[in-house]
C-alpha cells in the first residue's frame, strides 16, 4: 500500500473528523502541546490513520488550517477589477471570512496556534500575507506592496484577536455590514498612503 | 510577619527578577502552563517569595503585564486636547509603546498569553480597552464610544500580532514614523465614521 500525504480518495468522513479534532486541539493547546495521539483519540480513530491521510504533524496543521476558499479566485475577485473599489471588495471578502462560522474558526485557531509556536506563526503568515494579501497588492502594482499587504494583514489579524481571542464585547457582537463599511476606506488608505520614508526591504 | 499583596518596600531587585521571569515564561508557555515554581526557578528565588511579594498567580500576571506608563496621563495626553489632532496623538502614543523595547515585550507577552487562557485575555482586554481606549473615546464624547475604542484596539493588537507573533517581515522592520503617519487618519476615521447601523450594546 502506498502512503500518500494529503487527503486521498475514500475515508472523507474520517478525514473530516481528524481535521475537526485537529483544529480544536491545535487552537486549544497550541501546535506543540496538541499531540497526534490526542487528536486521534478525539477523532475516535487510530493514530496511524493520521499519518496515512495527512503525513506529519506539520502537514496535518497545514491541512487543518487551509483557507476554506480558493486563493487564486480570491485574489482575482479583490484585485482583478483594479484599484477602483478595492477597499470595498477586500472589506467584503475579509469580513465574509471573519464572520463565517467555519472560516472564522479556522482563522482564530490559526492565530491562537501561531501565538504558541513559530511553525504555526509561519503558516499563518503565509496564509494571510504570502498567499492572499501580497498577490493582491502586487497585482495592483503599488509601491511598497509587501508593507502595504502586511499593514492590511495587521488589521485583519487584529480583528480576529479582538473578536475571538480578547473577546472585546462590541467587536464580538457587531454586525458584519458595520465592519465592512468601516474597513472600506481603511484598506484603500493602506493601498495608497505615501510610505516614502519606508526603506524597501529585500527579504 | 504580615504578607502583603503587591510590590512592597525592599527587595526591588528580587521583584524585578521575578517580574522578568514571569513575563518571559507567561509569554512562552501561556498563563496555565507557566508554573509559579518554574518562574521562581528562572528568577533564582524561593517560590514563597512570589506569594510574599505578589500574591496569587493571577496577581503576578497582572503585575508582570502592567503597562509601563500611567494610564490617566495617557488618556489626558491623547484625548485632553479634543478631537482635533486625535489620530496623530493616538498614533504617536501607541507606536511609542509598540516600538519600545520593554513596552513592546509587555504587549506581545500579554497578547501571546491571552491566546492561551481566558483570564489572560480578560486582562489584556481591560488593559487595552477598558483602561485606555474606552476612557479616551468616552472623553471625546463620540457616539458608540465602546465600539470605536474596540475598533482602534483591533488595529493596535493586530500590529502586535503582525510584528511580534506572526513576524511579518516588513511590519517587523518598518520605522515607527512610517506606522505613526499611516495610522493617524485610521484612528481619526474610527473615531468619526458613521456607525448608525450598529446597535449600541449594554454590556
Amino acid at each position: 500500500m502506498t502512503l500518500r500525504r494529503g487527503p486521498r480518495g475514500g475515508g472523507e468522513d474520517t478525514q473530516a473528523k481528524i481535521l475537526d479534532a485537529a483544529r480544536a486541539l491545535f487552537a486549544a493547546r497550541g501546535f506543540e502541546d496538541a499531540s497526534l495521539r490526542a487528536i486521534a483519540a478525539d477523532a475516535g480513530v487510530d493514530p496511524r490513520l493520521i499519518a496515512h491521510y495527512f503525513g506529519t504533524k506539520a502537514d496535518l496543521f497545514v491541512a487543518a488550517f487551509r483557507f476554506p476558499f480558493d486563493t487564486t479566485a480570491a485574489v482575482e475577485y479583490v484585485a482583478g477589477p483594479g484599484a477602483e473599489g478595492f477597499g470595498g471588495r477586500l472589506a467584503e471578502f475579509s469580513t465574509g471570512i471573519l464572520f463565517g462560522e467555519e472560516s472564522s474558526r479556522t482563522m482564530s485557531g490559526l492565530i491562537r496556534a501561531a501565538a504558541s509556536h513559530p511553525d504555526a506563526a509561519q503558516i499563518a503568515r503565509e496564509r494571510l500575507v504570502s498567499q492572499l494579501l501580497l498577490p493582491v497588492a502586487t497585482r495592483l502594482g503599488v509601491s511598497h506592496a509587501p508593507l502595504r499587504a502586511e499593514l492590511m494583514g495587521t488589521q485583519i489579524a487584529g480583528f480576529v484577536v479582538g473578536r475571538y481571542i480578547l473577546q472585546m464585547p462590541h467587536v464580538a457582537t457587531v454586525q458584519r455590514s458595520v465592519v465592512s463599511a468601516a474597513w472600506k476606506p481603511v484598506f484603500d488608505h493602506y493601498l495608497t498612503v505615501p510610505l516614502d520614508c519606508a526603506v524597501p526591504q529585500e527579504l
